[in-house]
């Protein structure tokens, strides 16, 4: 059987699983090719569908949760596992509501540590206001499986009227981190007694919701992403892929933790390409920024900040450096930390 | 931390995820614990919920997939996604409309497999009218994945005044099958190398939804449920549980291919539970027993039978045998066949 692939690769490797171009390419020329239809954009967050003549569009987002280890400060794979579908709904300008759950445990796991994930999960939907309606186990053989991998499904509802999307995106447009970047990827490393060392940092995972319903009825909001896999230079790179311009990010705009830029400078990574996972970077009209950040801050952001924007010019990703400079962020090719949701 | 556990177990294993007794266990007493709310309930193939003011219940279910080899005479883990799916919801009463997957891929997978599963999972969205609208890929390091999980989440509309349930089942209730029992697990065990037998079976994945669609408005019909994971004899104990009564199958009545029979016979299993991925369980009243054999027929289900009934008496599922003599069917407990859809 002849196959093509307009990518041209032979065999999966972590590299497609990054966020960066690999993977955009294995979903583009591979998923997407076959899989096109109406309500799948694989841009957005969540995908929107009418549901009989209801005033509200169905919202639907999935994703996979692996991370390693289990269990990190501030949080484990399943609390991460709601908070992260949650805020794919939230950051679609959509309620979330309904969650499904599998999991996939490998033989051997400890009991008392699946009943820690699953007990968190529960905390987590509780704080989200939202409920697990349909579940699925599977146990796979030792070795074959990390421990445990989580996938959940979200529906939430949108109100007809909310027209959010990467498209809307314009030159002039400020942008917007709702707090410090990178916590998660760097608290996940520093759990990984691989690298030997150790700090009191924790993930910053939580619901991004009660920022994203203080923003959803500003005029000027354009578009929300919460900047998981990749960090917010991928997300950035996402934007100026869509409006085909430059995306400037001030570096002394952005904050950062004090520990994860010691912990990025000393094991080489660059911050702005690590997870959050309880972050929102929203793009505004200029005119609306202000307004954005002050929301921001009363939905309980105090770090938040207005660290960038968009402009004409070729579409590329710079960063603006303390000393003045510019350096470009180039889109992410080699995985620098597998495993990290 | 002291953790309880009202079942005895300290470690996962493959019992777990057999569809049999363990399983049922581990999502009762830590799933089901932790995570219970008005919408899951553990026993139902898809959850509704309301939505909006709208005429149809919303209805939710998930599976997750990790047969191996990934693919087997009749079908692979693609396509085998999109009907275990639709046919949860099927079963449920509902129509199928929108899908998420998720795809956990192992590093060192090759792309033109990968290429052949998504292409075969696009075929059978396209025969049963769904479409996938969300998705998420992870990719897991060499040896911490099969080649590939996926966890596909269905979302369906039921019109409100549908209400069929495993708790309307009575006593002196006739069970149907839509056809022959345990074709594809006998198919996947064949394609597993390591058992030295081959044949010609195929795998009856395939989705059931014009089977539930025609029987849908018969007004005896109680409760559907496609046997996959511990076969008919998994199904008719979750019926005599929820009746509290004996459920009576008839080995004559029951049909089995020839090549299942000898296979089965050959390596020690018994068909009963051996998974189907395209056949329907269906409980009607004793008097429409006979219209739900025409609707299935007409449906192009040629082999399906009345293949035993409910009665009153203790819990348990028996086995009325070809010699007139009865055995009792235990609740599966070992996993014959671990990685089987």
């Amino acid at each position: 059987m002849i196959t093509e692939h307009s990518f041209s690769d032979t065999y999966i490797t972590l590299a497609h699983g990054n966020g960066g171009r690999f993977m955009r390419e294995l979903i583009e020329h591979l998923f997407a090719k076959y899989l096109d239809n109406a309500w799948l954009d694989t841009r957005a967050d969540a995908a929107a569908m009418p549901f009989d003549e209801s005033d509200f569009e169905l919202m639907i987002t999935t994703d996979g949760f692996t991370v390693d280890p289990l269990e990190f400060p501030g949080g484990n794979i399943g609390s991460l596992a709601i908070h992260g579908t949650v805020n794919d709904l939230a950051v679609a300008g959509a309620t979330p509501r309904y969650l499904s759950l599998n999991a996939f445990i490998e033989e051997g796991l400890e009991i008392a540590v699946l009943d820690r994930l699953i007990r968190s999960m529960a905390e987590a939907c509780r704080e989200c206001g939202v409920d697990i309606v349909a579940g699925d186990t599977k146990v796979l053989r030792r070795g074959q499986g990390g421990g445990v991998y989580f996938a959940v499904t979200g529906v939430g509802q949108r109100n007809r009227s909310i027209n959010l999307g990467i498209d809307k995106i314009q030159t002039g447009d400020c942008i917007l981190l709702s707090g410090t970047a990178g916590d998660h990827g760097c608290a996940v490393l520093l759990a990984r007694e691989q690298f030997g060392l150790s700090g009191t940092l924790k993930s910053d995972a939580a619901s991004v919701f009660p920022v994203t319903r203080a923003l959803l009825d500003l005029p000027g909001l354009r578009f929300m992403r919460d900047p998981t896999r990749g960090g917010i230079a991928t997300v950035a790179h996402e934007m100026a892929s869509a409006v085909a311009g430059t995306v400037k990010l001030v570096e002394t705009a952005i904050p950062i933790n004090e520990q994860v830029k010691t912990v990025a400078e000393i094991l080489g990574y660059d911050p702005y390409y690590l997870a959050c996972e309880g972050r929102v970077m929203a793009v505004v009209g200029a005119g609306d920024a202000e307004e954005a950040l002050k929301r921001m801050r009363g939905a309980g952001c105090s770090e938040a900040a207005i660290i960038g924007e968009v402009q004409d010019g070729r579409t590329q990703v710079i960063l603006e450096t303390a000393l003045g400079g510019e350096r470009i962020l180039e889109e992410l090719e080699d995985d620098p930390l597998p495993r990290i949701c």
